[in-house]
């Protein structure tokens, strides 16, 4: 589902606001989740350069091989479309950065000062903007277009919310598989089965997707990976056929990203009674996810939520097992700003959206983690994973 | 399912002797692929990088994040393990520069000449190892590592071979789903879960994967898509609730990646009986197609092959629809060298592995295109999907 184009001109805006207080005059964009919230468009395989060219004033301008050019006329919230290369019969220059130089001319930014993705332009594009632009000063303002995307606009709420509904459905497949003794694989599988069956008859309209880098594409983002007993504290790791026996804990992650948007659902389930150790850490950590919960409200600091967290591990006898964070920021990325950690002084702010997932990997015996979405309100935050999250057992 | 160390040996070699050919001393390899390539280990979540040293002569040091030491020890076949960051009691530096100076400098590599992957590593990358190595010389040999790569050994054209089993199933269904004038979102779906189920039950040891970028990853790569009738020109777009109706035209697109290796299978299928212009454009492409199959056979150049395309659509009066190339490079990325165009002067060996895909987008219905993936054999190509490739009507 495609925002409207108000929503997307308010993207332009902030970005804008973020670049002029970062001192350039224009940005230049070409990663696949930036293009695509700049524009509404995703061509889904990104073997030719797409970029948006957003000056700190004014209309963005959209650059694309022309075998994108009919599609994204179709879709793009940013008119002014500008193809390159050739396509049948849509003819443009050869290269990118040919249309590019035009485009910089025509406004006046051929010796501007311009914003560059730093953590995701390759080299060689760089040094190809540098020969385009030579009189044009680059800095780093990959941040600046992060700190934008923070606070999620409705429609990528009502993306993420479908997006959470779908995780759940997985999750729920997921569960009743474990009770059955399935494998990893087939505990994924299941879950991943159950997911495309949800998305293809109830949000058929929704875009299941996610972004590739500057290759090639990867697009299903309907995911699901299980992890038994030992094999938790490899974090990620792809599934095998190994079952759970009784007394272990088995650990189900679940992704999806809808229209962009990414969700996390993730549970620990006792397959069958635990030994004592276990018991007691299962318990510990829910006592800590409850004393911690609460804290997530607009106003603190990341970082003085995951000091809460520190207090509660260390209170419950599980200091020397404090993860690194306990959440992070959902978004485009399924990995993005805030991080719920000891360096983030970053204040929570209703619209932002973060998963809660404290802890405990203990090498004796393998982790334990459920992991929810949610979104920061006027008053704490709203969960938009709906799994039960207490002392599952199957 | 993990390559042996032999294997990976080889392919160490392979690289050497491209990056010696580059007068190089050593490449730091940093896309995922690449590392995947060289270790036989994906942490599947790039969340933090993941560096191999390959030197020009001697063995490769793997260098990534305390987080995945655990996994990394258990999988890799690079046994010089060493992490950066903290994780549980795994502790090492803080960063992955500190660690890559004193492997340098432990190899003499501190001044050294040094490849880079200068199509994927971003600016920041760069700039940090220009600190890090002020006296060493950078260069792109990013080619290097991909000519090592053309040729499959036998481990990945195993991998291929379940990829292409599985976008078979995969085609089977989504051919069914047509049929029975399903939209293009459940034709996609279709294919999708049929994928989930022969991984999962026949194939449960195989990695179902594929890469993601430097920020987070994607992993579930049985992936379909299906476009209708007048949606076909957008090549890659997401698939909606549009149904077909007879005398239309559905493409199918299908893509595994499996153990990390991209197999396709695309059909075009007539929806009914087909009107004149349209039933005359598909028995042309299904002649151009017998005609250019022939001459995928190793000593002939990827230009010798494309002209060969060339003259036949002239031949058959569709010279002005000329795709810009018929074919592509299949492996661990979806869309690798050999390219099958008019620029690509290089010859076909035994073992590289290649999609054949010509087409025909005429704007006024659609478009129409099968593909298959193959591979070079000693005297000709073995095509690996096994789809009816005829005027499929349904």
């Amino acid at each position: 589902m495609i925002p409207d184009t108000e929503t997307v001109r308010a993207r332009w805006a902030r970005v804008q606001h973020h670049l002029r207080a970062d001192g350039v005059d224009a940005m230049v964009v070409v990663k696949p989740q930036n293009t695509f919230y700049l524009s509404g468009y995703t061509p889904m395989i990104y073997s030719h350069p797409v970029l948006v060219v957003l000056p700190a004033e004014g209309e963005p301008v959209f650059i694309l091989h022309a075998l994108r050019a009919h599609s994204s006329r179709t879709v793009s919230r940013i008119s002014d479309i500008r193809p390159y290369g050739r396509w049948a019969k849509e003819i443009g220059p050869d290269h990118w950065w040919q249309v590019l130089a035009g485009v910089m001319a025509e406004r006046g930014l051929g010796d501007a000062r311009i914003g560059i993705e730093g953590e995701f332009l390759p080299v060689n594009y760089q040094r190809r903007l540098e020969l385009t632009l030579p009189g044009a000063v680059f800095s780093d303002t990959g941040q600046a277009l992060m700190r934008a995307r923070y606070v999620k606009d409705a429609a990528e709420l009502e993306s993420l919310r479908v997006a959470c509904e779908i995780a759940d459905a997985g999750m729920d497949a997921a569960l009743e598989a474990v009770a059955a003794r399935r494998s990893e694989v087939e505990v994924s599988s299941a879950a991943m089965r159950t997911m495309q069956e949800v998305w293809s008859s109830l949000h058929p309209d929704r875009l299941a997707m996610d972004f590739g880098n500057l290759e090639g594409g990867v697009f299903n983002a309907l995911w699901a990976y299980s992890l038994v007993g030992d094999r938790v504290p490899m974090n990620s790791a792809p599934p095998t056929s190994r079952r759970p026996v009784d007394g272990e804990i088995q650990w189900t992650v679940i992704w999806t990203a809808i229209d962009g948007m990414h969700a996390e659902n993730e549970r620990s389930v006792a397959v069958g009674p635990l030994p004592a150790e276990r018991q007691r850490a299962f318990e510990a950590l829910l006592a800590i996810r409850a004393e911690v919960q609460p804290v997530l409200r607009p106003g603190l600091t990341c970082a003085e939520v995951y000091e809460a967290a520190r207090e509660s591990y260390v209170r419950h006898g599980y200091g020397d097992y404090l993860p690194g964070r306990i959440g992070h920021g959902l978004g485009l990325g399924p990995h993005e700003q805030p991080s719920l950690g000891p360096n983030d002084d970053l204040v929570l702010e209703p619209g932002m959206t973060l998963t809660f997932e404290p802890n405990l990997r203990i090498p004796s015996f393998g982790g334990l983690q459920h992991s929810d979405s949610l979104v920061i309100t006027e008053d704490g935050h709203e969960l938009l994973t709906h799994t039960r999250r207490d002392l599952i057992q199957v």
